[in-house]
């Protein structure tokens, strides 16, 4: 199938490079940089004749403007599309931007899903992305065989436009206050005088064990901040988080804490190290790093 | 061996059960109620005739007051240790008091290890209790076999009396904010219109997963408030991080919201429920149930 690919970054690259295995033959236009390496694709000038040469479009970019110029913009895929076109936004963005995006594609009778991911960039190129789509069921099932071609956890959350992003929102949600809830107990515990690696452990055998303590745990106490997923970009999902919220009236006071901590962060400079730093911004407030406890016990 | 046994509640009751049937002759002092059901035992009239019958008197209580007075207070344990003794103290309790019962033990030449439990009633009695030990090695090496009467995933977390208290503090941080983290994520996708069974589902398959999200999340789907572990209990356990935390120098802005929310659930009438019941202070403060979205996908 001739698929539009439009945002071939860290994660779009590995993503075009999955379809094309499968298949499907990749057109895209250039912003600004080559062609990733090991991708064949045709390139076009802009998104609208990305939208012209295409059944399907797909947009996998960094925040809702992105996808807002990409889509309605000069140039843009919506003054593409034909009748019967299919728009799949698997960026991370606005739930409510995402249903204005929807009506104007539906308006040129063309289907929209919105199709965040999770997993990163390991999971971009092991096709193991986590899929959380919104949008009719029919859309879906037209959808569904490309979807399989990039990841595995595939739901249809619900048959409204904005509900894989609602859904993604409350993915980012859990896993940053998993992580401050594990570097508020690793931090507690290091300045008790417990070696934090022996708490982890027994803590990873009852109800307190998470993918979070885990693997963030481990990095928290490894002292291990590449990315991974970095603090930068879970401020921008936080922040869609309470800007939502706040849209629909939703109180959510740990989310508001959390998105403080990664600011205080990236003000010390962590903007582009793994979210498991978060425990930084504890570790200056108790005086007190993790690491110093290690191997105490 | 003959084990003293103070403190046959909720807890104690099965524990001193699986000690009986792993061949141990218990030793008690009854408070103000009468043997549990089915447990075989030599009753003497206060703590200190415990101490004095005993090798291995545990402590199974409620609060710390309630261990410094079974230990320290008239006809307390203290006053009945021989040399070479040991006590054990499984209850949840401070662990700056720890210290202090730990130092007046040791002046009868006596050993002290702080041992508190997860795992819950399920857990005591099918002997599965996740045990968190702290004490010198040679004192734990001692109680291990009794330890592997009630329980399965058992850590020495430090030599230090205290350090059994902290991992335990650490362990219902964890579980605490995990809760609360589960709770945002699904009164914000409930009243963004979305199923939070699907939401829950789609959750699970990432970095999100946790047993919190697992069995607790359900319970907010289900409305299955029926303890489990209560609101009061992990009110008394936060209150114990907050303390030592402040002791120790160290800030969890997060168990502090925490520990409010769980106090306005207690508030409105859900002390006596299980902990899952801190959705319904979000869900207040939404002014809207998780319920309302079941199944709407």
């Amino acid at each position: 199938m001739k698929i539009g690919f439009i945002g071939l970054g860290v994660m779009g690259a590995p993503m075009a490079r999955n379809l094309a295995a499968a298949g499907h033959e990749i057109v895209t236009s250039l912003n600004r940089s080559a062609l990733p390496e090991g991708l064949a694709a045709t390139v076009v000038p802009d998104p609208r004749e990305v939208a012209r040469a295409s059944e399907i479009v797909i947009t996998m970019l960094p925040d809702t403007p992105d996808v807002g110029r990409v889509l309605l913009g000069d140039n843009g895929v919506v003054g593409g599309l034909s009748a019967g076109a299919l728009v799949i936004d698997m960026s991370s963005i606005s739930p409510i931007a995402t249903a204005d995006f929807a009506r104007a594609v539906r308006e040129k009778a063309a289907g929209y899903l919105d199709a965040p991911v999770s997993g990163g960039e390991v999971g971009a190129r092991a096709a193991s992305l986590t899929i959380m789509v919104g949008g009719p069921a029919s859309e879906f099932e037209r959808a569904l065989p490309i979807f399989e071609a990039l990841g595995k956890n595939i739901t249809l959350v619900g048959e409204n436009n904005g509900a894989g992003q609602i859904c993604k929102i409350a993915n980012q949600i859990v896993v940053a206050l998993n992580i401050e809830a594990v570097a508020e107990a690793l931090v507690f515990a290091s300045k008790a005088g417990c070696d934090p690696a022996t708490v982890r452990k027994a803590l990873l055998g009852g109800f307190a064990a998470s993918r979070v303590l885990e693997v963030h745990g481990q990095r928290m106490i490894e002292r291990t901040f590449a990315p991974g997923f970095r603090v930068r970009l879970h401020q921008k999902d936080l922040g869609l988080a309470l800007e939502s919220a706040r849209a629909l009236g939703v109180a959510l006071p740990n989310t508001a804490t959390v998105q403080e901590l990664l600011n205080a962060c990236a003000a010390r400079g962590a903007g582009d190290a793994d979210h498991a730093a978060l425990v930084q911004a504890l570790e200056v407030l108790a005086n007190h790093p993790v690491a110093e406890t290690r191997g105490v016990a």
